[in-house]
């Protein structure tokens, strides 16, 4: 790789993890978001997933993706990971409110 | 759910929509950067997956998530959920460049 290169990819990679800190920071913040609803219907008995919910997230995601030219299937596949998380953090809620 | 916690959930669920749409964006901006790498590497034939700098990004974003009170083991999860992408796509790159 020329020195140009080797500078640039320095350069990109430099940008990667500025973007990678500011996610783990919203990732953070996306989480106190859902604790706190975990916490409100724990205590309303409520189930943790909401199907009806995450089928509208999804269309929305996959919309802004869309418009952002990031692949819909990457940004569906990535709500269902982060979904996955949530719901584990919800039924132990309410396993501990039972 | 009385009234109150309907409110709340709801006053809930906007800010999460807010931070996933962020999410989306810096998702984009990320692939952006990344495909510039894949082409960076493919032209120089260099190899999709870099072990030693995945180490520290791990490393980085484990101690970049207990400063903001996320678990650092979903830091590392969302961080291989993201590079199994990016890899993919070097690997339809270099394919593509030979």
């Amino acid at each position: 790789m020329s020195s140009d290169a080797l500078e640039e990819l320095q350069r990109l990679r430099g940008s990667i993890d500025n973007i990678d800190a500011a996610l783990i920071h919203l990732l953070a913040e996306r989480f106190k978001n859902t604790q706190a609803v975990g916490r409100l219907k724990a205590h309303a008995s409520m189930p943790p997933s909401d199907p009806e919910r995450e089928a509208w997230q999804i269309a929305r995601l996959r919309q802004l993706a869309e418009q952002a030219d990031l692949d819909p299937g990457f940004a569906e596949k990535f709500l269902e990971f982060i979904l996955a998380e949530v719901i584990q953090h919800h039924e132990a809620l309410a396993a501990d409110s039972q």
